[in-house]
């Protein structure tokens, strides 16, 4: 099962139509298709910042995953928001600073069309996660997998 | 429609399951019940970062709302996690600065059990929308509603 | 020596006249005087961002260290301006997760008047500093100093 | 006057050193050489984070200008930090967002060996300045300079 397999599974990145398509070597990609539920406002369809935030969040963990192969919880993350999202986006993951104990991933979001949509930093915890790895519990269906 | 209905109309907010319970002279509140697809793992139910953030991403707009009767749209917001959400989260949104064509928001995220999960700093933008403001558009079924 | 005696001593702040007053279980507390070489404005006197920013990442790291007892550097911080700087201002920090590796900080920063000018969260490394750590060198005057 | 100029005769940009090279078209470049007193310890050298911040915060200062040609104060920036600073700095900004009434700027700073140290976001409010706007009062000093 591979980093980005993983990432696929997370019920929160199902809900929301996301999906890895890379996660190696800590840098991530990842997509997601505009839907109706997606939008901000009833009138017209324009992404709500939680769509592009939670892609981008999703996307920075499995790049820093795909370097520490270890549960990798965000501690905080900042969203800069470009354009307003009205069509497919498409994020880029990559770890600029891998600390030890945390991980600074920056996440850029475009559109179908390339416009930057969305900017963001994030810092990741990346070890001793301890007795919060759920990932690999003996009750994990997914045991042994990574 | 008061500005805690306008926000509860939002499709995402609803994909989501946010409710804002009120929004009036730049505070907001909102809750949300903690659900099965809102996880970032199939093993355990730990609330997705972005389930936090787009609970707090609306309040605080619905907090702007209520100050500036205008679409807010968010500029930039930072959130710190403090701790798992593993159970129904609130959120209380207050507007510390309003500066005329942006707004600061403050916002702090509680479980049930009144512990403090998240808390973000946000920028939303307060006026010249013009034409981006579906909301008074002719075609908005809720025509006049604010 | 105690961690305020330690933070007085950092060059920087002594260059801008930061006086860190308490730092004990997680909570500190700091100053400065406004001076004409804090200015951003030849012509009129408004302190540059940077400087409020300085007193909040000072304070902030010595509340951390109140806790820590162990060098903190700054993972990553933002600040938001709430009003303009014109008079001294001071700065309380609050540890608000300890988080093992990382402490997450909330820095609220007034001025005279107590006008609240601005709020700050950041993130500090918390542990594993080892050859990092030139203030417990053999070549660290303070020796043995907190 | 060029904005460069200008941003040279702000009083803590002297203060720190940091001098504007470059600021035109939304893009603004600066440098700072490391002195004793930026040091964050008093033991050995390392750029204080205050200092990196407010290289960062001036350039992207300058940057804005130099598209918007009025003061730009800014609303809230966000520093990440990538590697300790223990050499002279400089700072690269660009504004990725004119928002009309605020802007988004990205700094880069990097140390003589091209090491990336930081990273920052921050958003500039860009109009209706009006009466805050010191730098064209009767009593500017530089007055019609830029």
């Amino acid at each position: 099962m591979t980093v980005a397999d993983i990432f696929n599974e997370i019920p929160f990145a199902k809900h929301l139509g996301i999906e890895v398509t890379e996660a190696a070597d800590g840098h991530a990609e990842a997509h997601l298709e505009l839907e109706a539920e997606h939008s901000s406002n009833p009138a017209t369809m324009i992404g709500h910042g939680g769509v592009t935030y939670s892609l981008a969040d999703t996307v920075g963990g499995a790049a820093v995953v795909s370097l520490t192969e270890d549960v990798a919880p965000t501690i905080d993350m900042r969203m800069d928001y470009l354009a307003p999202v009205t069509e497919d986006i498409h994020a880029v993951a990559d770890v600029v600073r891998d600390g030890g104990s945390m991980a600074v991933v920056e996440v850029e979001v475009y559109d179908t069309g390339e416009t930057h949509v969305a900017t963001a930093h994030a810092v990741y915890k990346t070890s001793g996660q301890g007795a919060e790895n759920a990932w690999r519990s003996e009750n994990d269906p997914r045991d042994g997998a990574d």
